[in-house]
């Protein structure tokens, strides 16, 4: 396990405070939070604890199925897995893949480590280069995975945690072009993709019959506000799905998040994201502007619900400034030094409610005074 | 993923029942049902869904190191990894320790052999004998060992699942010592323990301070009736606790089962258990006098809440009696021939309460006619 966001209860036992007390900017949570309607398919959900989830999660597959169909062509049930959060599905993918090496390129989100380590295979690091932001470069990429033919996957993250990049469709297409004919598996993290003011239309999902190498990596944690309840899903080819069912531990998901089925059946997800995506197109540039009027720091351009930020001060470090803001303002932000190519400098902002960013924005400026 | 107990949805399917037409034998679950002071903290937990779980689930740990106080010496948080059902927990406990062989007394959950081999390592099989009632023999069990000194784990099941036999104190001393004096691992599954009359008190965990090669797996599921929230945990020395939880996927026990905590802070499990004893010191016996009543069946003596049962006629299969007594009377039982070293001849039933009990009898007298 690593350093993640969301961890509020250090926070609670240092300071004393109350975990409603803390506002916080760490973990990247959609602000408007779950909709009634799903909370109210949840609570239903309690007639069936004394009974084991369906272990095929057939009624759930077929709901996640009727969900892509709004945009996509169609996905079949034989083309989704669902899982505890998306991060049982990173496990399991590499678990049950076993590849030689995978490529990441960095930094990115500490769990691919995890799950690569943990399969026994190597892990191959690809520096993204400050200078360009971060942003994925397909030929940059495709020049690592030449240099190295033991390389069997490549890991991306859309949007990008912890930069907030978004790829563009043309350079998606081109490293699945090449991953592709090249016998190289691509594995694509999408959980932040309806958090994008884009929404949907930026996905791969559209793309997943034409690539038999593709996995997507989706999950209703961020969008519908429910970290708590832990659902993803992953989407790709039939034989892979069938193999990594045949892997998986059963009844991993549980039978509340099984609530969200009844709330995609009532068809309502697309009104919340346009609302999501409303609130998003205003406060992502609001929260970027207020932020690079800061002299003391680079606001990377966010793409979706937070943004990288780093320090331009030697004097000051992340930590500091996570120190400062939860002691004085209640305030959680992340640091984020531990990933990898990153360094003391760097720290991580979500985006939330006009109220909650301009409390933010006060409390950063005192913290530097 | 293999078959289990408990798969309702496929008879929904099949003929059109509703989930609460079936009266569900397959699934070993206590009929008491979750008490509803349980229910309230559950339900308590719905503020929570819009955070990540305690990453680190300290209060979660306090509370079952707790409850673990009131017939041990204690055991500290140190000792006590949380999961995501007892499930995660098996395919953990191999994943980390990577034995090179393992011993499995057979018949055996399934579970075990699917995690052995995501592993990687070798299943070594040893049969229990029919003619003993599958009970544990120290002494057979040791002379496997003996036999293969690439064998570095032990798995045990007690009571055990499928037979619903209970392995005396002097039979687990002995293999205890045996394991832990020859560098072998052993991890024992107590998920049934509570539902015995004899409950806590045929538990190991008052010895996990001498073995340091003891490995405890428990789980609320079954006793607090609530497979659908998914809470097991392990018990073992620190060491062993801390690898594992390095390599334990973060956030995999949802919030709505975090709400346990706050039950067993209120210290009213002892009574729910004493009434739990209650009913199954009745039905125990009722059942069982019943069934072995049956010409047609062996019943072996249980000592948790379910039977085992042998067929003894050529002309009938357990497939059989399963079709018959779903179509007919829409009572599912646990066709038992998958499991390893069984065959056609063997199915199991739950121990419910007095009326269900009285529907089966009639069901299965009927079902032969």
């Amino acid at each position: 396990m690593s350093i993640h966001g969301g961890d509020i209860a250090q926070y609670i036992k240092k300071y004393g405070y109350k975990k409603n007390d803390i506002i916080d900017f760490s973990a990247n949570i959609n602000p408007l939070g779950p909709p009634m309607e799903l909370k109210e398919c949840i609570l239903k959900q309690m007639e069936d604890i004394h009974r084991y989830p369906d272990i095929e999660y057939t009624t759930l597959k077929n709901s996640i199925s009727g969900y892509l169909k709004v945009f996509t062509k169609g996905v079949g049930i034989e083309q989704i897995i669902p899982g505890n959060g998306a991060t049982e599905l990173i496990y399991l993918y590499f678990m049950y893949n076993k590849f030689a090496k995978v490529l990441i390129p960095s930094p990115a989100f500490s769990d691919y480590y995890g799950a690569v380590n943990n399969s026994g295979s190597e892990i191959v690091y690809m520096r993204l280069r400050e200078e360009n932001d971060f942003i994925y470069d397909a030929e940059e990429i495709i020049d690592s995975l030449k240099k190295d033919n033991k390389i069997e996957c490549l890991v991306l993250c859309n949007p990008h945690n912890p930069t907030s990049a978004l790829a563009g469709m043309d350079t998606l297409v081109r490293l699945l072009e090449y991953t592709c004919n090249n016998g190289i598996s691509l594995f694509i993290d999408e959980t932040f993709i309806e958090l994008t003011v884009e929404g949907n239309s930026s996905s791969t999902v559209k793309l997943i019959q034409e690539y038999n190498n593709l996995f997507i990596l989706r999950a209703f944690t961020k969008i519908l506000s429910i970290p708590g309840l832990r659902l993803g899903y992953g989407i790709s080819n039939p034989s892979n799905i069938t193999g990594m069912l045949k892997q998986k531990m059963p009844w991993s998901i549980n039978c509340m998040a099984e609530g969200i089925s009844a709330f995609l059946g009532m068809r309502l997800i697309e009104e919340y994201l346009n609302k999501t995506q409303k609130w998003l197109s205003e406060e992502i540039n609001y929260l970027h502007n207020e932020l690079i009027q800061m002299k003391w720091l680079k606001a990377y351009r966010p793409n979706t619900n937070f943004i990288l930020l780093k320090i331009q001060s030697d004097r000051l470090k992340a930590s500091d400034v996570k120190e400062n803001l939860i002691k004085y303002s209640k305030i959680l932000i992340r640091d984020a030094s531990n990933f990898k190519y990153l360094d003391e400098s760097y720290f991580r902002v979500a985006i939330k409610g006009r109220e909650e960013n301009k409390m933010l924005i006060k409390a950063m400026g005192e913290c530097v005074l």
